[in-house]
């Protein structure tokens, strides 16, 4: 728990190979160290699940040997985010929450609405809008979320900037976190982030997009292309979104 | 009505002065001289009502003095216009009709759903598969129509393209007719052309862009600019589309 009284896994700042030993010790040698700035689809991050100090030390020299964190791992229920945006005016407006699945640390799927109690959505919106007035941030932000046992919520990294699990606010919202964004620097006011469909977005990793072909075939999809030359494993390629009408249950 | 039972108004081919003469006493010196081709935003046309054949032939020699038609007045009760794609397996959909309203020969607004009576929207979208089929078209077309009394159903004009009319389509549909042309020109499956939304389009022509400010501030509109340079009396210059829930009516 922060100042601002926002809930994070336990860390330590990590700042040479003596502090990554102490902190190894205090987490029982298990947790994730990660760079403070700049990781995205799991680079940037190495897990220890009962590593020995000296291959976590040549990890953190990878990693540049200093400006990182290990934070200790978390038992989460599920992950899920919230895309908020922030106007020159001081104005928020925040997305409904999707609920993510990663692998191998990239993003897969994001899911909106959410399975999640009410009390968390509550909690996590709060949040965000914790971060943008204390960051005084302008523009779009993705706030990455663990939800945990008896429904308590942990902040697990924010991304200055439109977000992979906001993909799907182009096809399901009458404005999307671009539209937002833009919005937002260039001191236009906020639109609406109500969503007029239900929505499912998958990201096109590597060969997947070789499926490009069929899933234009499926009617109520959206599919976006990249435009990348070369496909590589674990490369995003695109993603495409599935839509159905608000009234439909998960 | 054409070979192929197609209503429309009735016509005179114009190829000389001497033909205008002819159709205009068959029509009582009243009428739509109108160039077969490439006429838009009023371009291209000349309302004749009691109009002397001297003034009807100088209107004649400024469209180019031949290849247009004279059109004899519809009074009509309202336009409308259905945006239909055809692909290269000969698939057509058809999105729902809009209700237009020009002034001075330029589409105003487009208005989704349409006020229309069920037999009016049937028949449309069946004159649209026609002229789709008949054409052996690939791509999206709009066709324009006049409801007349008791519910009769003309052919205005067709537009063989993405059309003004349909652009409330980019915001209040899952595909627009732009990615549905796309679509159907690569050979492509055509997606779905269900709403997701209601929609109102408006068109902001020449100094209405002006207002783009206040239009960014409704928070359920979508504004699209084109980017021109200057602006002109009776150009063109963006336009914005008003979405609201598919349970509200009109």
């Amino acid at each position: 728990m922060n100042d601002h009284g926002i809930a994070t896994a336990d860390f330590r700042a990590i700042d040479d190979a003596s502090g990554l030993r102490l902190a190894m010790s205090d987490f029982g040698n298990r947790g994730v160290l990660k760079t403070r700035r700049f990781g995205y689809d799991g680079k940037g991050q190495v897990v220890f699940s009962g590593t020995p100090h000296a291959d976590a030390e040549q990890a953190l020299t990878e990693l540049g040997g200093r400006d990182c964190i290990l934070e200790s791992l978390v038992p989460f229920e599920s992950e899920f985010s919230v895309i908020g945006a922030r106007a020159a005016d001081g104005t928020v407006r925040c997305y409904d929450p999707s609920e993510n699945i990663h692998r191998d640390g990239i993003l897969r799927t994001s899911t909106v609405p959410a399975l999640l109690p009410e009390a968390a959505i509550d909690q996590a919106t709060a949040v965000v809008e914790t971060i943008l007035s204390a960051l005084d941030y302008i523009g779009v932000i993705g706030v990455e979320f663990f939800l945990c046992s008896n429904d308590k919520v942990l902040v697990n990294e924010i991304a200055p900037r439109v977000h992979n699990s906001g993909h799907w606010t182009e096809a399901a919202c009458m404005t999307s976190q671009f539209e937002q964004h833009v919005r937002a620097v260039c001191g236009w006011p906020l639109a609406s982030t109500s969503r007029h469909s239900n929505a499912e977005m998958h990201n096109l990793v590597g060969h997947d997009v070789d499926e490009a072909g069929q899933i234009l075939a499926e009617p109520a999809t959206v599919l976006h292309l990249y435009g990348k030359a070369e496909t590589r494993a674990g490369r995003k390629m695109g993603h495409f979104t599935r839509l159905t009408p608000l009234s439909h249950r998960r």
